[in-house]
């Protein structure tokens, strides 16, 4: 009977890179993105600018007689609100070395970002815009009134560029997921 | 003499998947990316509506009294500038099938688009946000100017959403690249 050899071939074989990590997991390093120390310092910075131009506002007896002041003061409420709900979910996950990487978690972060950096935004600049416009062009502005409402809304647009970088963090790992 | 028999062990070879698209190119269906039909659409309406904005506003003889209406046209001036010419790289890839994929080209998209629509979004709200201060709180609109200004800040809001979306289908290319 004659015994059939099996040939075999040797092939190359693509290196299993055994040391490095995953590809999708290069994020998790990422500083700034949820779930991490430089995220939760972001999440910190938004809400204590929020709250300092929330606090600049409302000293001011007269801000409730501008449409736009009354806005601002509602956009810095909701801000204050989604950054210290989303530092304690930061908080949660470093202390309990979570994931925050679900995907159905980080849309949630995405859209609530999204929307509120536009929000708190559009405050800053309505509330620059008739700040100058007080201050500048109608030249009506009472004694360090304008100042105190430019300086509120220099703290909004602080606010914005720390919740921008986290809206770009999170939609970053959200595409790369 | 004694001869060596070199050891062959067969190995298993991870599939090499003929008849999938690499992953790098999954992105290049995406409607509204660069260099696609659905990007330049983007880009012609953010045009459109930037040029309407531009025109309603000049058309006002004492809109320059205003700083934040100045802004405004700077603004809609800028985002036509940008608009046209990524319109007319986004022809010039549909026409030569090229691809824009290129990692320095989707970079420089995604920092314009980001700077374009941060400053588009900015001068709508300091236009509404004075137009409302001055129909609203000091009630003082001359006949259908508030309703021109408002015209003009909804224009400039519009181009905003899209040429958002820009900026997030080329953040997400840049991303997944």
């Amino acid at each position: 009977m004659e015994r059939s050899h099996p040939a075999v071939h040797p092939v190359a074989v693509p290196p299993q890179f055994d040391n490095q990590p995953p590809p999708n997991l290069r994020m998790k390093d990422l500083p700034g993105s949820p779930g991490t120390l430089g995220g939760l310092a972001l999440r910190v910075g938004q809400f204590g600018f929020a709250i300092i131009a929330f606090g600049v506002m409302v000293a001011m007896t007269d801000f409730s007689t501008v449409t736009a002041f009354c806005y601002l003061v509602a956009a810095m409420v909701l801000q204050c609100l989604w950054s210290i709900s989303l530092a304690m979910i930061d908080l949660y996950a470093l202390l309990t070395r979570r994931s925050l990487r679900n995907s159905l978690l980080v849309g949630i972060f995405v859209v609530g970002d999204g929307v509120t950096s536009t929000l708190t935004l559009a405050a800053a600049c309505a509330t620059a815009g008739i700040t100058v416009f007080i201050d500048n062009d109608l030249g009506k502005c009472g004694p360090s009134h304008c100042a105190k409402y430019e300086a509120a809304a220099a703290m909004a647009f602080l606010s914005w560029v720390l919740i921008q970088l986290s809206f770009l963090f999170s939609f970053y790992l959200l595409a790369t997921r």
